[in-house]
């Protein structure tokens, strides 16, 4: 597998690793309904930073890298992650988040936050924390599952270069 | 003291309040040297409401209501306040805040939401406790402040309607 920059070709791939998962509305905070060009803009060309991760000729996973906020905190990235469904359960996301670390220092980013990781995700909360997020607190009833209803949302934080 | 909808005629005196707490880089977030029409847009137009605190001609304070994040999070709404320099201390925000929360319950929004209040805005961080918000979590380091460094941001919530 390796990982490297997205780009416009990359789309129709991308799109179709993330237009399920948006299309579900059960782990993103996207309006289930986004078009193809919102979601382009919104993952592949408004990020500093897009990525695939590819295997031979196929696209495995995608994520991007933005910043979280201006201002005063603009030294902390944002980044969102999918992987394809038929490749998950490979570590596809595991190799991605690392290298979005590295990536997000050589961006000039000092720490990276997830906004918002749904408790009801356990897998992506397991998985953040072995690779050195914490769970700086968790906003009740902040999601509303399709299935579960009101579910909680995990705001994770990870400090990435020497202080 | 009178709280009502902002208008396009308001937005000089609302930019007047905004405009040296955006340069000073101090509390919010934001690019400092953000011009005018980023501005207005970002407070005044795309926000589902704004509002202004009035005192006879003279505008005191203002703030906005917007959806804090979209799918199954847009039922929770978040909200700036900004008071007047020269009218502080007369209970302007708490006025503003208490109102911020009929008027977001009264536009379908059930929880209220603050992504970055600065621990070194203590007085802000006081008041929102006062006023019912619940600190949820502490990011640390997550804003530099020009004058103390890296600073911790509260992530604070409130849930608005009878569940």
């Amino acid at each position: 597998m390796i990982i490297r920059r997205a780009n416009e070709q990359d789309w129709p791939a991308i799109w179709a690793i993330l237009r399920p998962v948006f299309r579900a509305a059960a782990t993103y905070a996207i309006d289930p309904a986004i078009d193809e060009q919102t979601a382009r803009s919104y993952w592949l060309l408004t990020p500093a930073a897009c990525f695939v991760a590819c295997d031979g000729p196929d696209i495995l996973g995608t994520f991007y890298i933005k910043t979280n906020a201006q201002g005063g905190g603009a030294h902390v990235c944002n980044c969102g992650y999918m992987t394809l469904e038929a490749a998950q359960g490979r570590g596809v996301a595991a190799e991605m988040c690392l290298r979005s670390q590295t990536e997000a220092v050589a961006l000039g980013y000092r720490a990276m936050q997830f906004n918002m990781v749904l408790a009801s995700n356990t897998g992506a909360v397991r998985l953040w924390h072995r690779l050195g997020f914490e769970t700086v607190g968790v906003i009740p009833k902040v999601f509303d599952h399709p299935k579960q209803g009101l579910v909680g949302g995990h705001v994770m934080y990870k400090w990435l270069i020497a202080t």
